[in-house]
């Protein structure tokens, strides 16, 4: 079964990446739905809101009956499972991982699938955390056809989360010009710098060097989403700064100066910001490299080390987002 | 229209990459099915075989149906004609370029859909040569509901075929590490290696360095996939080459020593293999470029210039390929 070429399978990982770490703490999730020969893909997009599969199956319901404006998951559901009268019942059904079978802050998908009643639901990856598995059983009992297809690109998908619910996950971000070149912050697009806020915003740690806080006084918030900063680990064997730079002023945020990384600890989802240096230093120590490649070769040195990774997957936005994973 | 979730047609456009410069001298199309339920793709492969929207038909069909193994187009279209049986009555093609509507090697697509008669065909683009369009015409006055999008994803798959079409098609490849080193010829995968013979069968022409030659000593042939070997210009003011190098015994190959580029205009389709060197003083001269990346960081010094380029695509194999245009 995972030799078969699931096109649809493919478009709904694509569409979770969109959201990989945005999701905190949930895992990045992508469905899609074939319904009506149509073919409609969504993905999970922030904690509290729809689940992957309900956001397709809702695009899909919507694109050909009237219905009202509803955005809450249990209100979804709910009219989902009042008004659904067998529109489902031919549809295909694909979820990079399994329909959850717990209520947790929005009601079961796997119950939901179970009223809906597609004819097949295609499973990347079974849900690793045993107490919400039991998805794929709800829906084999209610007579739909499920398969299971362990493909790894959808373990890749939830790997972060994997880590940050059982221990914690750190990965480092690095921007660089396409032949390699670094500097300060002023390498990335601008709609890159603001998904590094929208990640910042989700991350409960941020790590930076020393020389760079020096040379750089960022602030290390938000404030292009509106969103929340984290705390601050600045790795330093000097641990004197000028307070003036911007990133000690932030209200709530805990300022860690150490030449250890030991705070890391007290943490389940943590960014390192980083260079050269830092990189060779942390880069064994890392679960994820996530570097935001520009489509523009500078006049100016590479950054160097003696490193290798496996690509994961690369987002196309205005620069290249390439996720990899370190190579043991 | 365009502003839809087109996911189907996203499938074809990823396919179609696949075999891009590989198809020459035919364009880079693909092709996208939804029937039953079902989402087929695919893509034309090479010149003299089916076009991109046969190949997805045909899976879609043998899908559901015995089938005889055929390979040839026009038995595909003369066996699907016959025996469709209104199978795709219901179902959704979409093709990223206008299905043909003239008979040449293979026969005409347009009537293929004609009668098959599928409920809508969404092209992406319209097919640029006027004796070759007509396609839009033949499915609409057959009942067939046609969406044109205007897609300038599916005009970038086309672009070199329109160029070499109309004059010629140029594009330097560089093959570099994740920071921007670049040595002779071992940093890139096997498989991008074996790529990069798939295209020396494609193309007419290979440029290459005076330097390169020198030092590499390269064969400059496709026998990893026992392809032809492109005519050589090798670009270089001094002209006195040790005549034992490999390139230089491929039979029938012409190889030119010029410290120009005029040889460039007796050929159509012509690919520049070079580093630094050759990239600061060609960077502007191309139509695309095509890096190969892989994804090592090495301790090793990094090419340089100035330079932009818009994205096209990201293919991912072992290494990643990045196609992409010079910015005018
Ligand atoms: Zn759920
Ligand atoms: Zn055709």
């Amino acid at each position: 079964m995972s030799s078969m070429n699931n096109f649809a399978l493919d478009a709904a990982i694509k569409e979770a990446w969109r959201y990989q770490f945005l999701t905190y703490p949930n895992p990045a999730v992508g469905a899609a739905v074939i319904v009506k020969n149509r073919l409609f893909v969504s993905a999970h997009k922030k904690a509290g809101e729809p689940h992957a599969e309900v956001n397709a199956l809702w695009e899909a319901y919507k694109a050909f009956f009237d219905a009202p404006p509803l955005t809450i998951s249990h209100e979804i559901h709910e009219f989902l499972i009042k008004n659904h009268n067998g529109f489902f019942r031919e549809s295909n059904v694909f979820v990079t991982l399994e329909p959850c079978s717990h209520v947790g802050k929005t009601p079961s998908c796997a119950n939901l699938l179970k009223h809906l009643k597609p004819k097949s639901v295609t499973i990347g990856w079974l849900d690793p955390i045993s107490e919400h598995s039991g998805g794929v059983e709800m829906l084999k009992s209610a007579g739909i056809e499920v398969n299971v297809l362990n493909d790894k690109r959808c373990y890749d998908l939830i790997e972060p989360f994997i880590k940050w619910t059982n221990d914690k996950f750190i990965f480092f971000k690095l921007a660089q010009s396409f032949n390699g070149a670094i500097t300060g912050g002023y390498i990335s697009s601008e709609s890159s710098l603001k998904w590094v806020h929208q990640i910042r915003d989700k991350i409960e740690l941020l790590v930076i060097g020393g020389n760079t806080v020096r040379i750089d006084r960022p602030t290390l918030d938000a404030r292009k989403v509106n969103g929340k900063s984290p705390d601050v680990l600045i790795y330093s064997k000097e641990k004197n700064f000028d307070k003036t730079i911007p990133l000690f002023s932030i209200p709530k945020r805990r300022v860690f100066i150490e030449d250890n990384l030991e705070k890391i600890n007290d943490y389940k989802f943590i960014m390192i910001e980083g260079g050269e240096r830092l990189y060779k230093k942390l880069k064994n120590f890392v679960d994820w490299k996530v570097f935001i490649v520009t489509p523009k070769i500078f006049d100016r040195i590479n950054y160097k080390s003696e490193d290798e990774f496996e690509i994961l997957h690369v987002e196309r936005r205005d620069d290249l987002i390439v996720f990899g994973r370190s190579n043991d």
